[in-house]
């Protein structure tokens, strides 16, 4: 494969994050966003927090916006209403809730490999829209300030959000940009064509799978326009479901996009992908086999096996890439490469 | 009840529609955007074309965006990928397939009961995100011209796409407001606070029900500062779904607003809400009880039998409405009402 997986791997494990609340423990930290800051490389991790466990019951964890704090709960095995599910979560009354609530976490590095976690959450649930979590930062730098949108998550759905910051110590929420359901929305670092533009991945059911579209904005919270980019390609790695990994990289050959997509089976992989920089609803090439596939322990095995996911990349001035994902919806992990690798990989 | 069916129900039938083609008929003409225009009433209808039936196998039609045109095609019963479903579409292959392939038609009154409709389309499939059809138009009356946004349905979701008219014979396709899964939408006749207003009705699932939003926009196209607005009440006539139904009426005690809800058993009414005239998105008050129910028999079968449904209705300068409405997913009907009975319906 056209990348190498840090020998570091995995570089954020749970037992690198300390719990907001003693009567929490940390279930998971993945999927992290990714940016250069200086002399730092930073992670936006996604972490989860759940209640401890107790034997006979489903236990879960909810902000609560009336209080404005953490609420601790748990179902009894047995309950009628309650449908145990896989470790992410379960059906009572016939609706998802989610094992762990998840919020966003600063992890800090001078070298790209080795991190170390904020002690506090840099973006938690403060709304009603965000009661069963913070998911899935992208981080874009764009007219001198860091754009961060994350999914938000409640029995309202799974909205989009965006937030910004200068420092990455204090973040402001702007709002919701994408309304329900819609995630994985990866902005590009500039304007094309006078406009903001964005990827993203809206829940087309029953009619549709879910996909890769573009939209526009004049103003990063209003979007339109939107266009189907990347759909689905039955019976491929990439059949079943597909959307942005991390934000557009500029190079002389287009827009690079490192973006996930899952088969049938619900095996995630990374792909890589070229757009017209004038034009990036226009896919000039893409991977016609997976630059990063689950095949490492920790890729195979977690919360969710055989999964790689990828929020976001850093460059290098030279070319060099690092692609940082979550694997197994368990942990951070990274895996080297080159924009020029990248390049050949989507037009192979 | 607060008000009156028309003596004239059902006003428009599938019988008064001719087809686009002589291998399609006219399965159903409902939901009706409507609106005052000059001298007359115009309705703009969803015209559902279905392929003449044919012993032992499912028909479809489809718009074809590669040749242009409408497609005719049949399953036959016994296919072991096809799942019968209502009169309204089936499964193929997992995917829901319709019967019908709508259309919007325009039908001219001069006395808002008795319609002429149009020979020819107004809002043809021309997209391929209209493959399965235009459906459920409303016409907002802004800034001097008529805007008309309508559900386009196809392989790709349910999204919603705005046309523009200044004499309802040439209609402009603006083209995509709201991506999949999106429909609902009513824009307001004005700007409220320095920007465009709408509400909408995302898909939420599987966290959210179908629940009335409210959104802002710069430009009519691009969208965003999403918020719920308005959610089903469980065990309650509007305890499954609900969404607005035609676009707000000013009046001197806000924003007056019929919308549609169904109770957890899919049985669809009528309600009435106001809002506040400067800030829309905060309900005043909204009706305890329906203000229309489905017990016309032709409101109580059809092709979705207990259902009425409305897109638009009329006012006249002395405070009379007249409320059109979609009954059992097969007809166009009509109620009358007076715009004070309608506050007052919506204070009870």
């Amino acid at each position: 494969m056209p990348v190498k997986r840090l020998p570091a791997n995995p570089l954020i494990t749970p037992a690198d994050v300390t719990p907001t609340r003693p009567d929490l423990e940390i279930l998971c930290a993945f999927n992290p966003g990714a940016v250069r800051f200086g002399r730092e490389t930073l992670l936006l991790v996604r972490v989860g927090e759940m209640p401890h466990q107790e034997p006979g019951y489903a236990g879960y964890v909810v902000y609560d916006p009336d209080s404005g704090d953490v609420r601790i709960g748990r179902i009894r095995h047995g309950d009628p209403d309650l449908v145990l599910g896989d470790n992410r979560g379960f059906l009572y009354r016939g609706r998802p809730v989610l094992t762990s609530l998840s919020h966003i976490r600063v992890a800090r590095s001078t070298d790209g490999v080795h991190f170390k976690v904020d002690p506090k959450p840099a973006l938690f649930p403060s709304t009603p829209y965000e009661t069963y979590g913070c998911e899935d930062a992208r981080v874009t730098y764009l007219d001198g300030r860091y754009y961060v949108n994350y999914s938000a998550v409640s029995p309202r759905g799974i909205s989009t959000w965006l937030a910004v910051t200068d420092d990455f110590r204090q973040f402001e929420k702007i709002g919701m940009i994408f309304c329900p359901s819609n995630k994985d929305i990866c902005i590009f670092p500039e304007k094309v064509r006078g406009a903001y533009v964005c990827r993203h991945r809206p829940d087309a059911a029953p009619f549709g799978s879910p996909s890769m579209w573009t939209a526009w904005s004049p103003d990063l919270v209003c979007w339109g326009r939107h266009e189907l980019t990347l759909a689905p390609v039955p019976g491929t790695w990439e059949g079943g479901r597909l959307g942005c990994g991390a934000p557009p990289v500029r190079t002389r050959e287009g827009w690079l996009e490192i973006y996930h997509a899952a088969d049938e089976q619900g095996r995630y992989c990374l792909g890589s992908m070229l757009s017209d920089l004038e034009r990036p609803e226009r896919i000039l090439a893409r991977s016609s086999r997976p630059v990063l596939e689950p095949e490492a322990p920790y890729e195979r095995a977690g919360l969710y096996g055989n999964c790689v996911f990828c929020c976001g990349v850093v460059t290098d001035p030279k070319g060099g890439m690092t692609i940082y994902y979550g694997a197994a919806d368990s942990i951070c992990a990274g895996a080297t490469t080159t924009v020029e690798e990248m390049i050949a990989a989507a037009k192979e």
